[in-house]
């Protein structure tokens, strides 16, 4: 599961960079890995599983000085902090609307003017040539109404506060489990996701357990059946194969309440008491 | 915008195969134009112009015995008349939704067992690792169920009803204009579309003109603003440029009426007595 092993069965050079214990990329490495023929470098402006907010800035800030084309994957972030494609200066942005409130179904590419992008889907041509087919129009206006409200502040719910009720959470599960770490960062953070390593304790277990009280959590690792890959992310992060399978990810929402993480919490010291048996790690084969 | 052009900029060889007066592929053209290299036969079910249904069967058998893959794009055919890909022994079928009454942004590939198809879209592995991210899960269960519905002739429409109503309409078109000319097949043809030729007259006026009175046709050459291409369809029907500018669509649907149709003409009527000075043909451009 390399991202970006299809560019290189393609015949593409892609280089990796390695992240710091708190996610980040370092403008330095990124600055000595561009080659004279790189052309395109792609950053996630947030991490998925560990919140991790990248200095998207400063990094296509040295991407345009050595005139290479800048993208960066904002679908974690919109709705979640502000995001803002001239501050920022990027090339392409890219987004979808099911992290933002709207539909599913439907995202979009931010394309700078002049930038030339060759479509994947051709045909009849719609959307100027990028992506033909009969236009998805009802999510498309989805997606714009989406756009619209998360812009005023009106959906994506109130980043202070769901912060707080993430840290409270992190706070009370840390407490009761003294082994347990904390894997998202305490700056450069979204607000809403908290990323915990319960040693000993299987992720995907906890998921199936809290899923019976209604609680939605999801394992940092993407535990495929029959083939249980370890999260790359997390492996980057720092964290050993057997971590990954023991770390789980809370995401909060605009309408999550302190009485959801009080629940939560009661649940889990539940489990801790009475069902730890059925969560200690096993490894995925 | 000559259909597969891409594929020859990636330095693949397309051969096109003419049609007759009808619409129709020669099984004995097909026959001989396959090449020692061919990979891939591409042939729609029904014409989203005229309707001409083809003989896939037989032409699913032709390349079937020259071990050729064959696929065939019934996205017209799917709700008009019956498509069992058992039946016509394709390879690959494509469908979409909103042409059977069910969501925008959403289609399906048939792929027959044992056949590998590349991914267009990379990424987490979803959808079989043929189309990667998040689901739709609504266009999805929505997809689903228009095609239960389809297929239990609970939502398109009775095929006969629907054909005597266009063919009502056809006939009074043609007994209003003895210049035109129907350009669908009598037979091998869907149920719901009438294809005309009106000389003289501008389609694209045309569709103006009744769109005033709630009555939605289609020009049959997709003349986009500042280029006006004729419709390669209607062109290898053997059509002038100038006829394929003249030339428009009337589709019905489940729910049309022979109210519907009286309306329609007597549109047709008023604007070819009184307006005919605003539609009468000029080039565009």
């Amino acid at each position: 599961l390399k991202p970006f092993r299809d560019l290189e069965k393609q015949g593409f050079i892609v280089t990796r960079l390695p992240v710091d214990r708190q996610g980040l990329v370092d403008p330095e490495q990124l600055s000595q890995a561009i080659r004279p023929d790189t052309l395109l470098i792609s950053i996630m402006l947030a991490n998925n599983e560990f919140g991790t907010i990248q200095p998207i800035k400063k990094l296509a800030k040295i991407a345009k000085e050595q005139r290479v084309l800048f993208h960066s994957d904002a679908v974690q972030a919109i709705g979640k902090i502000e995001v803002d494609v001239q501050e920022l200066d990027v090339d392409l942005l890219s987004l979808s609307g099911h992290k933002m409130y709207g539909p599913k179904g439907i995202g979009a590419l931010y394309i700078r003017k002049g930038i030339v992008v060759d479509p994947l889907i051709h045909g009849g041509g719609q959307e100027l040539g990028l992506r033909s087919g009969t236009e998805n129009v009802p999510a498309i206006v989805g997606l714009g109404k989406a756009c619209e409200l998360v812009a005023k502040g009106l959906r994506a719910g109130d980043p202070d506060k769901i912060a707080k009720l993430r840290n409270y959470l992190g706070e009370r599960v840390l407490a009761m489990i003294p082994e347990a770490w904390k894997n998202n960062p305490d700056f450069y953070c979204l607000p809403n996701t908290l990323n915990l390593t319960l040693p000993g304790i299987r992720g995907e277990s906890l998921v199936l357990l809290l899923d019976r009280q209604n609680i939605f959590i999801s394992s940092g690792s993407a535990c495929k059946s029959g083939s249980p890959e370890p999260s790359h992310a997390l492996l980057a992060l720092g964290l050993s194969t057997e971590e990954t399978h023991c770390t789980v990810r809370f995401s909060l929402g605009a309408s999550t309440t302190r009485d959801d993480i009080d629940y939560t919490v009661e649940a889990l010291e539940e489990l801790f008491h009475n069902s730890l048996g059925d969560i200690r790690f096993v490894p995925c084969r």
